[in-house]
């Protein structure tokens, strides 16, 4: 029996804050209270007044990624790895078969890269085309390998893009298998067009990224998955909301009821678009990712939508490419590979510029960084909340600790920091996974292999729900 | 010389209303003023204090159309007719080459098709396919026949609809010739998986149209269109825009600062989707048109939006089938051929539901009956203003006057009438078209031929505006 | 020690559902785990796979209230055994000086009317007037009296009405002291101005009440309070939003960031205006209350914004007065004693509408029924969750059950039912208040007395968010 | 007989352009046409290609005011003399009555003063106070004296404000007169508590006029005032629309189909507040003036609107102070005179920033600079209109015309401008007021007294429409 006693903090849920301790006993919570006794052996460690919360799941990252045609420097372990040294003790990350490709060798190819992990893991699987073993995988992903959301990319036309006859089929099937359909929300078709024109007219440096991808081609896809999604009686997720008028899609879809969830990324919520007309092609590529950084207003609107609940979760899309990757757009940003990292800052990120701010209470800070995304993809309350029989994985939060963000001094292997030299005000101390303390005051402890794979159970409480509204409204003919 | 004065009446446009004399020679208006003498020989026309406004111009109608394997059973001559004996002076219909089919022939079949008219009228023409030989005809149109608008259908899936690589092609090249591109907006695909799952449930009849169209099906598409417009800088006019969530949609962009127009027919505006639930299936399937008529909540929103200023024009869709063909879809609603009529109507609807209610002045009824389509297709003010030098197509209109619609009494062809039974005050005493008495106190003398095709040029006044807008936003390359 | 074990349910919490025993002990819960042993002597409730949620929190009630010159004929006895009957185990009432009355003074007598009640109780305190006391009194009632919200009529012009002056000085005096403002959202103005012009036009009867009261005037007075309270950084809440207007107000202002709430009555949600023009006069005038009951399209709009957490809260405005009271305004619909009651009713009702029909899960329901209003006023998790600590206030919940609601069969004194007649499925079938059972399927042994007054801290967690927000924005003069 | 033929130009009205000839003949527009002929002795201006359009209306100037204890530094003369080297040949200015001044009294001390104006105006009165001799004068000068639009503030506090009670009561009298109601819409209470707040943290300079300001006080105001007027079914005019708040506010009312108008400054839509933050005491005070000027974002918001007719009508609120005067304010920002100037600029400011950038056509141009005053305040076609009959206030256009605006070289007396260094394309190349032309090539030829009053007739046409919609909504009593 290995146990640890967290004592003297407040610990923090989506719901309230609470001085309590925390009892680890084998890496599940055993007991969450007042002047808790340390049983014999335990390991104690001093929060001293200091938060104490679920630790953050990054709900959108990708790993070991063979992209545009290369392959991300972070595999599992260093990516989940650095996740653990910023706070975050969970990832869902993203099997994305080719186009043709039978999803469940996909599936397996992934489950295989995942195994140096060294924080727990899931899988979202990517639907890129369509056909009857398509249709079977997913059935099998959700019943026996606890798959439960289906990721759909609107854009990346003559790759992994599906049309809108793959995104009706895939959605009915994962309403049928209670399973949530998310999406990357761009226009494939003026995507194309834009960066064919840009190139035409000389602009192919990084500027060309976004000024191919404006925010009406996110807000179009978006608007499409969920109007389609609306008809077909399906929940909907959109990962990384990048535009204030993508959030205000979701807002309006909420608003009239519809089950729609957003997520937002640190990165979007901090860095703006100015990035890609700096004059070093290596700074602007490095910061070449889908949806593109925005003007700065968008900002402020995504801040405002993620306090009123009309985004519930933040993420990375953590996919880091080194600066010689980055070279193979040097004479076309089309070539670009996507992707910037994240893991590590997101919590920080999040905790300096949204509590120190006022813009989110502690608690509202648990629901954006892990509880949400753990209710959304059914891992709560094993994840995303600190009770009795939830897993230890937990962060010890230091409210007044600072920290410097930097390429240099960060645990990714990647080559660049988005947010580089920016200081943050609000860091953890301690990391605890699976009742480990494997981030101590700076001290990384990551174990390669020792996390586990979750399987996530389909049928949230949202379906029953869903089937209630849909019998209710389902068509009568008319006798004649 | 043949000269025409109406005398004694109140004379409106859009932008005013005036006691005035009207003095039409040779067709056209020679003057407008107070206490005109009439010229030798002249035909005095009392008007009696009644008002004198702009003949109607409907712009959107299908006559003599090939749809669904059958044909409307209005042809040019009793479309327009009808049109004459309400108060509509032009019409502007639709050329719709079958895919594949090059456009010039479709247009010249067209063109052969209307010499019976007995109004003026004009043609839209729908790009239905893509190809080397649509861009060069397109251009052909345009510069040669007067053509400048191009429509759009996003439904019909298998028949004429047309993807977004089309739209995104067309768009581009209506912009470069000066002409405005439309669409009908419904997600095709979404409808025909609708279709079958209506059919599927064992709902085969007229009951399974409206539930494979919802609202939401239509709005999709109108933002889809709306957002390619947006990005690609190309104005764009969604015709018959039927729900509150597109009209929504419409007047979203509209206050982005987004040239977007819509188009509301007389129908969707006063009749609502009830009827397809009545048990006759051929009361029901003579409702069958796309889209459908809707819950009764969304025309105070349609009117609304018009009074607004987000829908600018109204029309009827007029498609004309009897209970013969309609009955082709008796086991099938995807079978029953689309379309109803009301060209003869729409004038009166107008004024009855709109002026009556105080929600238009004469003024904007004015507007929203012939001057805004003349504007915004580029024939103003030759139609759609009582000015000197203009059409002299006029309507003399008696606000006491009324009329009960009747399939019985009207002059279209078609054996059905959508306002049936419906007893409107304020309808025409006469109707001149170019400068000819051709309805008069409900006697009708529309001579076949005496229409003319009305040429539009390009590039109307927006162009020159949304040229400016576009190089002040034009790329730059970062210097590297 | 006495203790209660509710054995075989599931427990309903707002975060999520599990299979659990609920353990409680001296009106504490002090277990909620899976097979919980008994204790010695506890008293055993087999759920049978019954609901067991947190009991109902009515932040909205009226008890023993003297308005309109006359006094509710429900004591704090027989409302909150009403409640107790429906699954309602705290209320939270209003005390209501009289303008130039000491706010002690009120509170006193308050305190003193509501010892008879038979469930937990706790008090809003309304402003209804300005002056130095009033500043001192407030900073008395939050301190030592545990108030943590206050009231503010912007409606019932000459009476308790407060002017935009007293808001403002209020609003910042409520923000000094951690606690919140509340507002009654309607333009007094225009209600006195068109109760008069009603009058003058023969419109004597009930349904002048609603023509008095149109949506605009509440929706008015709730964006200007909204609009104060975003400018002084406050947060807002707004009892009864019923209509859409309202409900969009507040959306508006969420979507801003704005800590802004609202409320919705069960009555709304489910009762329409044309109880007013019903011919028999009693009928009408026992459906009068404000705001009052709206055209049927604003409940769907209600609905969705409660799913789309734009509103958090429902409540019941229960205020019941008899048909010897209301006939005070048999000749003139102003002087109807301004009420309903409900506060039975409302669990039932919320589940029944809400949960069977798929708008909400049952965790929602939770959120809305208890658990919201809990945070919101700073009860949490004392009240509003089912959790070891927590207060064994429950309800058991049966999904199965069915009741037909009658004035008859009421526990409310009053002699009127607005939900008359409705057939719900899902009802308590026992409520336990401080660990004893109350209630049992249909039996109740409410207690006078057996209630205690709730304390309600200040400075909910919000505070301190609106306080780094303000320092983060405070003005910064300009050296010159 | 004096005629003036103006030659080879593009006549530019609100509906359409065209090339045409005008002939001006004693003072009114006796033709327009190609190739008019000249008659004897008239004068040749040779517009040479140049738009001739409608001579600016600028509906809201402040000449010669007595405010804040001065006056301003331009007085009739001077400023209607600015105006005409601007292209601006009619004001409307307003006439302010003390509290308790009787407006009859009021009224004829401005006709006074206003007799050495050089081009036509007319005046808005504003209701500082109610009374039974208010009422009486409201009716005298809409029958009497051609007044059909009153104003009233929403601010000032203590000095002109007036309250909900006075709002309503006048709104009631102008609707019944078939009056326009105007209003500055700040809310004065708050101005009033910030303002004081603002002194109280030492913010003193003009820096604290913005904060005590924000738009959020301006949106709520105007809400408010829309609110009333939409319960008591009255148009409602919004003056100095600052905010995209406020905008939004008008485009929402008009969206549910009310009459409401709005009108934004030349100087909103160009300058920003970071003029508050100078270091120049002078510089930031000349700024001083309500609203205030705002955050850059606000400018595209405002001109989206415009665009999209939300807003029709732009003015200049010219209120012009010198330094001396703003001095009163050095040590207390909220007693600096309010007020900047702007009536020689309007029109190329628009013209620059709304024509060149491609926002607006000349034709639009020409509707948000005259055409859409002259309609709502019911002086078109007199006004506003290019066409035969109309008073010939025209102005000669030179699109490539450049201009840098500067206190220097300004006509108003005022030693200040807000648009100081800004260089315009396009500008007026000649004025013409009441056939003379009174500015040319840069040469003032203004005439003191020889402007003339414009009466303004009562129940413009869309009176009528509101009277039906009255009609049908009128309340009905239920037989009991
Ligand atoms: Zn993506
Ligand atoms: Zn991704
Ligand atoms: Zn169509
Ligand atoms: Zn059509
Ligand atoms: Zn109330
Ligand atoms: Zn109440
Ligand atoms: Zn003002
Ligand atoms: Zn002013």
């Amino acid at each position: 029996m290995k146990s640890l006693l967290i004592r003297g903090g407040t610990v923090v849920n989506a719901d309230r804050e609470q001085r309590a301790d925390v009892l680890c006993v084998n890496g599940v919570i055993a007991e969450v209270g007042e002047a808790l006794s340390a049983p014999m052996g335990a390991t104690i460690l001093e929060a001293g007044g200091q938060y104490v919360m679920p630790g953050g799941i990054d709900p959108h990252t990708h790993m070991n990624f063979p992209f545009m045609g290369t392959r991300t420097v972070d595999d599992f372990y260093s990516g989940t790895a650095a996740g653990l040294a910023g706070g975050t003790t969970s990832i869902i990350d993203f099997v994305i078969p080719d186009p043709q490709q039978p999803l469940m060798d996909a599936y397996r190819q992934w489950r295989q890269w995942a195994e140096v992990a060294a924080s727990d893991y899931s899988f979202h699987v990517a639907i890129t085309w369509w056909g009857e073993s398509v249709h079977a995988d997913m059935g099998t992903l959700v019943r026996e390998e606890g798959v439960n959301s289906f990721k759909h990319f609107m854009a990346y036309k003559n790759a992994i893009m599906c049309d809108d006859e793959t995104l009706v089929n895939s959605f009915r099937r994962a309403l049928a298998l209670g399973a949530m359909p998310t999406v990357h929300a761009e226009n494939g078709e003026l995507v194309f067009l834009l960066q064919q024109e840009m190139k035409a007219q000389g602009i192919t440096g990084p500027e060309g990224h976004p000024l191919s991808r404006p925010p009406a081609v996110e807000a179009e896809a978006a608007q499409r998955a969920i109007a389609i999604a609306d008809v077909l009686n399906v929940p909907i997720y959109v990962v990384h909301v990048s535009s204030a008028e993508t959030a205000e899609a979701i807002a309006r879809a909420r608003a009239r009821g519809q089950r729609v969830y957003g997520e937002v990324l640190a990165g979007h919520l901090v860095v703006d678009d100015s990035v890609y007309r700096d004059p070093r092609f290596e700074f602007a590529a490095a910061h070449v990712m889908s949806p593109p950084f925005r003007a700065k207003g968008h900002q402020e609107a995504l801040w405002r939508h993620l306090q009123a609940g009309a985004l519930q979760t933040t993420a990375t899309d953590h996919c880091t490419f080194c600066a010689a990757q980055k070279a193979a757009g040097r004479l076309d940003f089309s070539k670009i590979p996507n992707g910037t990292g994240g893991v590590e800052e997101r919590m920080a990120v999040l905790w300096d510029a949204g509590v120190n701010s006022g813009r989110l209470t502690p608690s509202e800070f648990v629901s954006v960084t892990s509880a949400n995304a753990a209710k959304l993809f059914n891992l709560y309350p094993r994840k995303g909340c600190v009770a009795k029989g939830a897993d230890a994985d937990l962060v010890v939060w230091d409210p007044a600790g600072t920290k410097t963000f930097s390429a240099a001094s960060q645990h990714s292997k990647g080559d660049f920091n988005i947010f580089e030299g920016r200081t943050v005000t609000g860091v953890p101390s301690h990391t605890i996974s699976q009742g480990t303390v494997v981030f101590a005051q700076g001290e990384l402890r990551a174990e390669a292999g020792a996390g586990r794979y979750l399987k996530r159970p389909a049928f949230g409480p949202q379906f029953t729900a869903l089937g209630r509204k849909a019998a209710l409204a389902a068509p009568v003919a008319v006798a004649r």
